[in-house]
């Protein structure tokens, strides 16, 4: 991960949430020192352990944090994740701010860890998408890791998706992805979106490098999947769930990316207390 | 809504997508046009839908958004949201920020109008927190409202909280509520948090504006409430959601606050499809 | 205060005085050491002092800041404020912008003790307003707690003010207040502005928290005041001055606002000096 | 001026005075109307008045604008400066902007075209210094002009002065101005600070391109002048203030520079009012 | 390209022209009106003429440019290349900013052409490197595809590129393509830096997606390439010049990269001349 | 320099080429270190060795830096440049910024050197021009410094050049001479450029501080400085060339120009090596 953008997007959430400062942690004194805990509430897995340590030194170098738990690791509900000892003040500044990452970042990466869980295949990747939250998108992306899953496209430069509209527009998927090949570098990957069995092979014709089969159910997956040659990749997508990704485990489909990781996510409870 | 704030956030947002550019659209040429649609695919309530434009605008002068709907509107799925049209390289680059913001406020605005419909009461109001995702805060605050609900403080600087961490380092409600007046100014107001009846009482006698009941039970709610003065307002918090916000309703509390608004936020789907 | 945006305030003013570097300063060579003195010119309250360190630290880590004094002491002409010591490249580079803000701070805080002390009451206190210059408000806010002061409204966000211009176009003081009632949440305090007795009750009736008694003399905000309810806050404004605000002494209003505090300046003179 | 740099300036104050919004003129509808006028309150000169379309263009295209004075202009209380007319929420939210500008600009104005007018000459041009406000520098120094005063450096790297404190360090001014001319390019001036007719005369030995006669008194000033060759320029300098600088008439030197100027400005008072 | 990002790299460009303002075309009144051209003065391909009108509706929205050209045109000194109407200072100020940049981009064009009429190829590809100037990346990559060339990665974030020092410091192209694979999702390319023939195979072997050949000459590579299967990509690079890419013409690789054609750039000669 | 600019340049620098973060580096664990060489491979001139520092201690603070040369230093193809040791993450990740930075900055000295050796004058300097790469302006005059050179304006704000256009639309030298000395303060240098005889006299006369002959061949530079008081500034200007400049040694001009110093850059090859 990009450290100075972290540190940016650091920055900027705690201008967003200081404005002219703490009025409520302005009643201790400069020199008041305190200790605390962030403890899990919930069972999970964690990311974003990195941002505890970053934003406090921001906001004053004469905190220490001492990590319990790394990211990655899965929580109990109950687990010590970090302590934190220095001035009162900016404990509780930058208490929300961490908390509203790393709750945010903690919920995506065991999403993930469940789907992975779920999917319980040797072969098949769990993958995100670019439904990501405005500004948040490279530690959503390093959260799914964090979860044991893989990223998709970075943002719109860095591969090339021939999708449903795509196609409409450029009147087939020959011609879409002719007309990209022509364009892109060495370096770009072409994936084609897919409804059909005929869509397949015209997409496996042109050239493309991903097929995705989009919103397809596993028994068409795994069938679609066997006309795809083993140097093309294949993609499952559209609305899997963690109900329902079990049911891929045989399609013998490659990735299955999903949107809700990042999308919808469901904060993991953390709390942060003073100690008595 | 401060305006020239939202640009700044669709600019970093598409900035974030965009990268070098998108390499998939430039398939098109650069007069080639297009129309598509926004479309509800489940039911809920908007917010945001200025973005549309907005987004558009910085993308392309060339495109024309109609919007079918306003923010606040409750929609079932198959709605048409907005027309689009104008140039094919420009609609599709920008349809997934748009996307990413409408889909994700309307989220918040859809649980905001079932948490007060839930609630169903003329007096009790329902209301956000500060746990927020960071860099959207302006505008999940603005899809509240949007869905019918009210907000707390927007940052640090706009008005004191005395919470559980504050009291135990302040050493009580009354030296932290008295080092608050000493210092503020005449526009902020002050709120203990409490989780007695006892801390209630310190809490008026401090001279409290606003008194918060942490984590109390609807009928002890009701019963702390009958000791709060009407000049101070009452708010009960700590994990309300949907499903027992109910059981508020006849508490007579001033509000209810839910983090959930905004920390856990389901994306209420929305597509966009070129027309063919 | 928050210090990131202090710390960023300062990297712009540095950059605005800096473009492509100190000319002048460039004729000693890298190592050149020096010492010097911040020396008070003139009596006064100082403010900002900070500055000095904060400022020298982003020019060059090697250079030490050793205060004399701290912001609200009061100096007299002569006094030393500060020493520093290091490269002399950087000690000359800085004078400049650590001279323009500590001076204007200074002049600022000078201000607000004189008006606190030529009040000189127990009960009323004076504070700010929002005619403060562009970029620099939080500072300026800042340097009138240093001087004693009190700070109002931070921005346009964090508390409403009904004025002459608001209550024209809405009509009358009850539907300003009504309409901003039912939008604003817990957190948010309504002051109307007033100019006769017919107002001043029309805006308690309407439920204000704060009335503002606009360009009244003396006597007649004295016998105001008696018609407002001690839980409503009464506030004296309009070109009350270092000459006139001692008159109020007497009339038991609880604030009194001066926009020169703020918007007219007078820079209290400090000067750095090398030694030799 | 640099129009780009005026607006992002602009863009700047809005963003600290709106933060999330005005909560205030949120209380009227998106459509409703109004029209008003910037007055002038007082005697003076004004400077800054484009400043008033632009922060208006940046909160709503819809807003009009129509000067009725331009910048320079000299004006009497209870003269109409500008019109405006449009959304009556704009109006309001960008009223305290506006004025927070232009008062503080037109207040340099009004003291620079005093200065001017008490100074007589056709021969000596007042100017300004680098005591300027942080972040305002650019349009403190325009101000100037429009009160018929001339632009001393603009920063660090557009000039070189040699002043008490490089000649300390540097141990002469004839080996700081050497130093000096070694380094710099064609475009640079070399400004020397003097005290006394030897410094003069070594200055002029060394080459400077202009001397600057630091607190000296008018017979002084008229007497080292004589020293000075017709192709380098004199510049008095030293708290001449607008009571003095008259008595400075008829020295013969080319620029009194007053740092009071801009770091000790009275704003010009200007209000706005909606019409009835 | 990025639309919005283009015209913030202009932005900045007048940022660091303009400082305060163009004090030589303040010599015009507002109002006085120029036209002028803008002319090839050396033979080459052109790039980045959008650049002209972006400036300069920066600058005044008054100035009307009418291009004669387009991107990827070959011209001939003498030739037209745009006519500039409007105000006369925002003509002259924006001048060297446009031709800074247009010069430089046609320059990199003009090279690039050059390089691919060498090659005379059809099968092989001219492409870029990283090896680009700091802040002008993604202009610089336009400028190649105008001249008919293609990008390799944008950055270090969008493709793997294993080279010399990570196969030393990984210990052997294997474990590096390895750890790589296990790490990066399904949009990703794997690039693996190669000099002899077992590193080509151990290259294939370790499932590269596209292997380059590093400072072979030709008969070398011909050979290499043969033993690449037709699904991988290689890539010739190395010091190859516009003098010696002909020799690579009967080579059979696919891409032959250029880092000259970024990091060394004589820039294409274009005047502007108002019209007499 | 200013080196709070300096920073901000690298750091702009390492986003564009990080994007979301080093793919390829990410393939070392955190803990993995290395050390390294940055080496010449070519003859030439040093500059910008600071930002090897620099760039790595925003990468990573536990990389050590050991310079084995300094800015201006002459070195032949094969000398140690500097010794880079930590992390072989950061090592690698940082590497191809750094030597964008300084192969270009050496690229810049090299060749300003070259012309100084060139011209072989005591009295003549070599200077740059405005004509540098968008954003690059302030390194790359420094670069022109660290070859012996000397800088011209940075930018529109510091100083004045009446050229060609301006002439043309002004009406005459003298017109433009006496506007621009109407306008401008103490500080600010006039320059003309001139094509005759007849213009240099009128710029004498004019009063201008510099006057630039424009492409005259050296016997005639020779002979129109003659004409030029001594303090006048005399500048030669016009595609002077490496081959050309030798020529002008006996001219006497003060200054000779040379836009191809930093508009045609040819790269000073370095490399980095990790140790084995």
């Amino acid at each position: 991960m990009n450290q100075s953008e972290l540190k940016e997007i650091i920055y900027q959430a705690l201008q967003e949430d200081l404005g002219f400062g703490d009025l409520s942690s302005a009643i201790f004194p400069e020199g008041h020192l305190s200790s605390g805990t962030f403890l899990a509430k919930a069972n999970g897995t964690l990311a974003g352990l990195d941002i505890i340590i970053q934003t406090y030194r921001l906001l004053d170098d004469n905190i220490k944090i001492t990590l319990a738990k790394q990211d990655g690791d899965v929580v109990t509900s109950g687990d010590v994740i970090a302590k934190a000892e220095g001035p009162t003040r900016a404990l509780l500044s930058g208490e929300r701010v961490v908390l509203n990452f790393v709750q945010h970042l903690s919920g995506i990466a065991t999403a993930t860890r469940k789907a992975v869980n779920a999917l319980n295949s040797d072969h098949t990747r769990v993958c995100d998408t670019r439904k990501t939250l405005p500004g948040l998108r490279m530690l959503q992306k390093y959260a799914v890791r964090c979860g044991g899953g893989y990223n998709h496209r970075y943002r719109l430069d860095d591969g090339i998706m021939i999708k449903d509209n795509h196609i409409k527009a450029a009147g087939s998927i020959a011609k879409a992805v002719e007309k990209a090949k022509s364009q892109h570098g060495l370096m770009v990957k072409v994936e084609v979106e897919t409804e059909t069995k005929e869509q397949v092979l015209e997409a496996i014709e042109a050239g493309a490098d991903i097929i995705m089969l989009d919103n397809r159910p596993p028994e068409e997956v795994k069938q679609l999947v066997t006309l795809i040659p083993e140097h093309i990749i294949s993609e499952a997508s559209g609305d899997i769930t963690l109900e329902t990704i079990g049911s891929y485990r045989e399609t013998g489909v490659d990735y299955i990316s999903m949107g809700s990781l990042t999308h919808s996510v469901n904060a993991l409870d953390i709390s942060f207390n003073l100690d008595t």
